[in-house]
């Protein structure tokens, strides 16, 4: 089969169908997603090696009788269950992790993959693949609310406008706060106007004022803007991973009793319920699609600035 | 009068005695607390020039009749009650405040200094000067509790075990949590022995294990070790202030969904009550008195590594 691995370097090549272990399915994927990720993990991200992808709806071909030929995604993370940090419910923590594309464990951008029984979530029927496939990123901005409470009565401030940003931005938006998108393209402030999110420019926003910051930039800059934009026991959170160790403002986080939350993969569930209530727009966030075998040429086109989603067809 | 002045060089000057306005008190200390931000605000720390210092006990000299007389302690922050901050019960954080003998203020290294009614507390005759002293530091100790939920089954990691560490270990072990502070010295190790409280070398406690960890230490490396101690989903309570701008893994922070929570001053009547309860040991954190003429000698003892609660009398 084929399968867009990641070796050194970046190539479609011709790999041994996967074999499922007893607690393993092996799904076809009808559509993958390509994220920020992905790109990392060509950047030398852990020291990745195998086969690329996480973001995926598709259809189980082999596996237990329940569910062959049902239409499902999956969480990424595959544990042990038998940690710490799996007993206490905790499973995205596992000690034993491994993850689906990401860290030893081959990903979705193949004609078939496996993942573990344990990871699947079966897709309703009124929720089409183009919007399906957005199930895992869905997912990664509902787990804000898992981390941290946002109040109705809060101002939040979201910086770092991309694929998970404009995701998170309608997330929070849904819980009745006074959100403002940071926005440095005026394609983003458009989206954002469709979706009924107020945007402006960084220098329109007042310092020291957002009770809540949500940074999706995964950049130094970024947090750097987030703690000029927090104010005194206010809440920043982590959405994305940084590269490097960026110069951090400690001194700022104890004298202003700042809170800073990291915040990773998400609820599944949650992210299938608000896809069925149709009030997540997701299309407007497909840049293009690609077929498999134009991974490359899609990875370069998903790495240009302020590209949105691209999408993978097997 | 006498004052221990800093105005680019640390020295006992003589000062025209300060005239409280209409909502301060004056008061003359019985014993004061040198302080590690004080010995930060001589390498430059908030460009501070004034009169230094901000723990204390003392007596109300002049002032409103119901105060003079009485033997009080007062919180250092001197805010306006009118911005959102103040309104919001956040005096602390109020944005246009001045503090004692830290920022716009001059301090109580004096043989006067004023102060705003509404910043004294009245100490208990129980309490003797010796340990009152100790309200502002054990008060900021408190204030661990104020911005994090720490539950009685947490597995708690202190780091930092100086002046404000040996009360914050005192204040956390008092909730029955599993504390363990980590100490470089000998000495560390045998007060918190006295004090009933376990101590550890750095190398006896594994990595990615604590619930929480409270970070007293005020260097980089301080709070690389804190994000290398905490377990996935943990908290790290920031109780100091860093000199610079420290390199900080954030991916850390948001792949492990970590949280990093601010503190800084705390309520006084809870130290007061604890003070009362006597159950928090000061007097061993005593390492020393001067009188206020031999402040920068006094200074330069305090500013010497492992050294504790330096004290200056009138």
């Amino acid at each position: 089969m084929r399968a867009v691995i990641f070796d050194g370097e970046l190539r479609v090549a011709e790999l041994e169908r996967p074999t499922p272990a007893a607690n393993e399915v092996l799904i076809r994927p009808r559509l993958m997603g390509i994220c920020n990720t992905d790109l990392e993990l060509m950047q030398g991200y852990k020291g990745f090696r195998g086969t690329l992808g996480h973001e995926f709806v598709g259809d189980v071909e082999t596996g237990p009788r329940e569910w062959v030929g049902r239409r499902v995604v999956g969480s990424i993370n595959i544990t042990c269950g038998a940690c710490d940090m799996c007993v206490r419910g905790l499973r995205s923590h596992c000690r034993n992790r491994r993850t689906l594309g990401i860290m030893n464990y081959d990903g979705v951008f193949a004609d078939a993959f496996r993942l573990p029984v344990r990871n699947l979530y079966a897709v309703p029927d009124a929720i089409p693949d183009e919007v399906a496939v957005f199930t895992e990123p869905l997912a990664a901005a509902c787990q804000i609310l898992e981390v941290m409470h946002i109040n109705p009565s809060d101002r939040v401030v979201l910086i770092g406008a991309g694929k998970l940003g404009l995701l998170a931005a309608q997330v929070i938006n849904r819980t009745g706060v006074e959100l403002t998108v940071i926005v440095r393209r005026e394609r983003q402030a458009r989206l954002l106007s469709e979706l009924g999110i107020r945007s402006a420019e960084r220098h329109e926003v007042p310092d020291n004022m957002a009770d809540v910051v949500v940074d999706c930039t995964g950049n130094a800059a970024g947090f750097a803007a987030a703690l000029d934009l927090v104010r005194p026991r206010g809440t920043i959170v982590l959405k994305s991973t940084y590269r490097g160790l960026p110069e951090t403002d400690l001194t700022r986080i104890a004298v202003d009793e700042i809170r800073v939350v990291g915040s990773r993969c998400g609820p599944f569930d949650a992210a299938l319920r608000l896809m069925l209530q149709s009030t997540i727009e997701v299309n407007t966030l497909i840049e293009k699609q690609f077929p498999l075998t134009q991974a490359v040429a899609a990875f370069s086109y998903a790495a240009q600035p302020g590209v949105l989603k691209v999408l993978l067809t097997p």
